[in-house]
């Protein structure tokens, strides 16, 4: 029988919001209806395996701290045979139904490319055994193509072809995985499409490079079979200076550029969206005005420092926003939200990544009731139904039906003179009525 | 014959690098020849007349300080014709063949909207007689909607179907002015396309409602047959506090959404681009790379500071980068160089506005010689050549030409092993390489 | 009789947090006690003359767009006297029991400067009686030396002597009037006290200035026997590049650098924190270690804007931690919560400015709720008394008392060894808890 | 013999501006006199063994990528000693006289505090012989309290009294290492010396240990008669969330309020300066202005980027307005220009620490003689002294000398009148003039 990893800790009850157990949820009710569905199916939580399982908090200044029983070992493979049962543990745990790994998180490299695949195919099989005896499923796979020095210079775009062949046999090799173990997505995450500096770039031959790369994507998931959905994650910077798939925007310029929009859609992050300079709802909001909504890195960025510090998301406001365009836009599909996030350095017991989670998972539950409540009252949809209302008739509709053009509008401006009074944003008013939904 | 508003100030004469006036140009010689083309044609500078002329130096905690003789008049009419005058002195003392005007910088409205059409024919004829009068053209012409209530809510994104009217209306009015002053392009920046607050907004309908106005935009050109080039320019902020046209790649996003792309160039701001978390050059060469390079308004933002500080540009760093991208680009047809630049609210002198001119156009004149020199020696080009060389033949060249997959990939890594070796990306040495040319 | 400005808006109620009403409080019940004091005496709310009742709405790119009813008059000095009457109409209604102004809030500037003081006298006259007739009182006065020409290049830190000794002139009076109106504080903010470029700027004589400026404060107080405090408030930028009282670090440098510390203690103000690059609770704590806490601006920024946004604070997460910190350092005495906020630019109804801050005095009254019960529970004390608890006795004691240098400290770590283990920090666990007591 | 680690580099020599050899000097001339002082004795450059020789260019997405011969070995101990053979022959070819570094980056750790020591005095007995071998020496040493676990709550603002201890215990150890190598200073870097989160923090209490520890400094200093000079290094944040010392304002109020102003000077960093949200120029202004401007860590951030990214320090602008503060402060004494500074993690050739050290000095060297230039010309102290002279005779005069106080002021103005003009800050003019001398 396995060794158990998380001692002490059971499994994580719902005990409801009066609790004062802080392993318990106070809000997360999995089975509990919103909107006629389950939590548990509006969220898809996922736990991410590199952060959860491998991470020692180690930063830039200083080494790791975490305790982490699951990281012994006689050699390498039985360390990468206890992650995996320890991130199984952790996910049955806390009742989380699906996790997400890049395939370096699980298995080590060999000497030979041929040597790494067989040790992830070891890898591979000992979770296929633990999603069978759980239940839990991957959400989305994904391969490193950052870390190692041979993707210095990047993957898709190095200025090394043999990079970006490899990086191409990597990705062909973690899409075969995926489906191996049945995973709804795929995601592709540009860690290092981008460029230190513009003075040894060619941009346009990158950009160029990087669509034939995820074209070759496209044709391999054709033919591998694998019915999973792509994603790109977009993210401004961090680890170089700019990347080239920054935001949503910037994403859906190369999707339509390079004729891929009808196969990717968006992995939004929150913290890689405020380093665009941007909030979390506004990248929802895009990618869901675009049709490329796919799934979510639930976290939370700290807005008065400038890299990716990928905290768990315990701001009410930010998930009742990002739940009220989720839902909004229909709910997820393939996708979910995948806690891509870290605890802090100092939070060095095993424990810390069960309150972390939970935390997290409560204040998304928080935020998916605020919004269903909201919704339900129509207090939002009703506003801006009628702030946009003079659009639905006379001289609105027929500029959204192209009934008319600029002669038109002279016309009617001539004969109306100064438009129809601007009525208040209510801005104010509005936020004190979502206080008033907390 | 007209007063001389600028008085005590001549013609700005080049002086060579070792003058110490401070009103003669050092570098910026108008007939050299630099790769064939005279300065003067490489940058095609253009004065702004909104802060150049009407800008008193106001901000946000202060009254305007400048000392401007020709806001003086017994009726607003006479203060706009002196300021058109104004403008034309400017210019020609300066020694620049260009400037850009909204239509509300060289007339004030009416009562109605036909009254405020024709006060601006009447301005525009004094504009059309100063321009053949001193040869100096229009480099773009643009409408300003966004300092009047009525835009409030935005202008082709208001929720109020009126004010989308009254912009068409006076859009097309700005379009004929443009036509009719010859101008050589006609410039769209969405000041208020956005949005303050996402509880208030539906954003998918505005997207939509914007490109209606840009499609109207295309077919008023195609009616009045306006030959100058349209542009949009890119700024995520300000005032707002998000504007759809964010940067160059959420611009370009969205003009192919809306199949409008082979109808539109970027204006590139270098402020705005600091803003939207990019660098100028990084703006230029995203639009060159897509295609969609146009015309550059050429400023400079303070990067502690978050706001449009529109500060001149005196950063050599910044026009040599600049220019090496133009430069590689194919330089400017019809777009130019405005400076959408103001000077300090305490430079109150109108000589002020000389120095802050003299000095840009200086710096850029700088950077073109040695975006110039870099260029002759071909030091850039030939070492970002050789980077990419095993692009050239072998694997690399197989899969530019679209002849292997992610089969062909794995295969070739299999063989191969591990990549060839990566090489230093040599940025300290390219950084020195730059500041030996400076 | 007086002209009712906010028509159809009568005194603001508290109903209660089932109440659907927007016009009243759900959660600020001024009579009710919290640790045994009422909310209206923790907060003394203050209403900001120059945003509520004199600004109009404009910013960088557009004209004043908000309905104001009081601004109409036959003369300016009538319109002065409505901006009376309608601010303490709006305090009235709003019940708030404080306000705040800048002299040239409440009357214009003559031809002379005697006639400037003539007609603020004139005001000041209405003020006081309106303050009788009501009980509404003056929470502190303060001078606007950054909006006029005469101080483009600072105040007391203008390289202009002449400028120096008309603030010193101006604030001679304003403090008059401050005690005359029974004010219970006086604030320096500088506004201009700073530099737009080091190229021409002497900063060691500006603070020279500065200082004596603040020496001649403290002696005219003495002087006329004005017995409200003095604060400082620091903001890093805006208007200018930089100012010298960029946060309560370098406003507490200041202080002790030029023996000012016991005269003055801080107005900190949340956008300028984070403007600062720090958090709201950031400068409180500061504030508050150093014993220089004394008022609050009471507003938001937005942190993806970079400049001041002065929105009203409706996050409960930043009002809950202010609280916090108010709370342990004892409270306000003479300071009191003044709302340093406008309403958006489209928020155009006079009712926007009641919604505005009904809005901000509920979430501040759950924000006090909030920390009170966490107070209570001593959930957050006791875990940081029992994270320290090890500098109680042993070597911390020791250390605290002063009772050992490095020598004994070697001595103790090469007798004991390693340090014993840190624990947890347990930041996700805390932040969890947060939110169960919202 | 030693090994020789650079091979195929030999002593950079100056080879004059027109040089195409990227590894020569074309700027710094050692031995050439600026203002009567050789250019070696202006600077005092040091490498920091930190970056350059113990480095692998590791970030958080990546692994190590730097080829580094000498970091091969039987044991960590030999790999030790060849860092410092590497050391000094990297800073004997770059012909720098100083280096600088931290006892962890020279020594690896024992299993004991007393082991750890021995290992320590062995190495600094090689760099003993080493500096009377070239004669090198050390600028200043510093103790590493931020990587090791044990730190990971601060050190001397730890919540664990131990880690206190063991930080005084071994700093004791570093300042003698100081001593024994004739360091002509100590720094104290306070990476961890800050807080994750306010929740879990009793700042009060850690600045109080803070100072407790400062002043356990100062007293060791004077035990063991090191004579070299103590500087605070400010940094804002990274690692932590906010460290104490955040910029040079924070740092002077913290020696004031601690009575520790007489022992302490500053080292400023650029990127540190940039990421408190000030320019280099003005931490060293401002420490320059209150006489605690010790040395400086010479590097460039990026701005657009929000973390401590240590370029080395390519930009003409920054050395020069670098340099005119240096200069007019006197120079350094014991302090000098530390290159706390790396190379991309893409420059993994070990000729790229020469690139990047020769550009940086050159970019100094540049940025001292266009100094020197502007000063020899008086042209920026003229325009400042002329700026302010009205406060050399007069009123001006008056308020320096103490003479007047806001009575007299206000007598003053309502004889006067409306003060004398403001004569424009000519920022425009001034950045041209800085251009034309670059």
């Amino acid at each position: 029988m396995a060794e158990e990893f998380f001692q002490g800790i059971g499994k994580i009850e719902y005990e409801g919001p009066d609790s004062k157990n802080p392993l318990a949820f106070k809000r997360y009710n999995p089975e509990e209806l919103v909107e006629g569905k389950s939590m548990a199916n509006h969220f898809r939580f996922a736990v991410a395996m590199w952060h959860t399982i491998c991470s020692g908090g180690a930063d830039m200044f200083g080494a790791p701290t975490r305790v982490m029983p699951w990281l012994t070992g006689s050699d390498e493979m039985e360390i990468a045979r206890n992650k995996v049962l320890a991130l199984f543990e952790f996910c049955q745990k806390l009742g989380v139904q699906f996790y997400c790994f890049h395939d370096r998180d699980a298995a080590p490299e060999g000497e030979t490319f041929e040597e790494t695949n067989a040790k992830l195919d070891e890898i591979v099989k000992l979770i296929a055994e633990q999603q069978e005896r759980t239940g839990i499923k991957l959400l989305w796979g994904t391969a490193c193509l950052f870390n190692h020095p041979r993707f210095m210079h990047g993957a898709a775009t190095s200025c090394n072809a043999d990079a970006f062949a490899y990086a191409g046999a990597q990705v062909a090799k973690a899409m075969e995985v995926a489906k191996t173990l049945g995973g709804q997505g795929y995601v592709l995450w540009g860690g290092r499409e981008g460029y230190k500096s513009l003075l040894n770039t060619d941009m346009k031959r990158e950009l160029d490079h990087l669509a034939r790369f995820m074209h070759m994507v496209v044709d391999w998931k054709k033919n591998i079979g694998f019915e999973g959905q792509l994603y790109i994650e977009p993210k401004p910077m961090e680890p170089t200076k700019h990347q080239y798939d920054s935001d949503a925007a910037a994403c859906y310029a190369f999707l339509q550029r390079y004729d891929l929009v009808e196969h990717f859609k968006l992995n939004i992050e929150s913290n890689h969206a405020t380093l665009a300079g941007h909030t979390f709802q506004h990248e929802l909001e895009f990618a869901a005005a675009n049709g490329i909504l796919g799934s979510v890195d639930a976290n939370r960025g700290d807005l008065l420092l400038g890299w990716d510090t990928d905290q768990f998301p315990t701001d009410i406001y930010e998930t009742t926003l990002a739940m009220l365009t989720i839902l909004k836009a229909g709910g997820f599909t393939t996708g979910g939200l995948n806690f891509d996030a870290h605890v802090a350095r100092e939070s060095i017991d095993p424990a810390d990544l069960f309150h972390a989670h939970v935390g997290a998972m409560d204040t998304f539950a928080r935020g998916l009731k605020i919004a269903a409540a909201i919704r339900e009252d129509g207090v939002l949809d009703s506003f801006i139904k009628q702030r946009y209302s003079n659009w639905d008739s006379g001289i609105g509709a027929d500029i959204e039906a192209g009934k008319v053009g600029f002669a038109e509008l002279s016309k009617y401006i001539i004969e109306k003179g100064e438009p129809a009074a601007n009525e208040s944003g209510r801005v104010e008013m509005l936020e004190a009525l979502i206080n008033s939904y907390i």
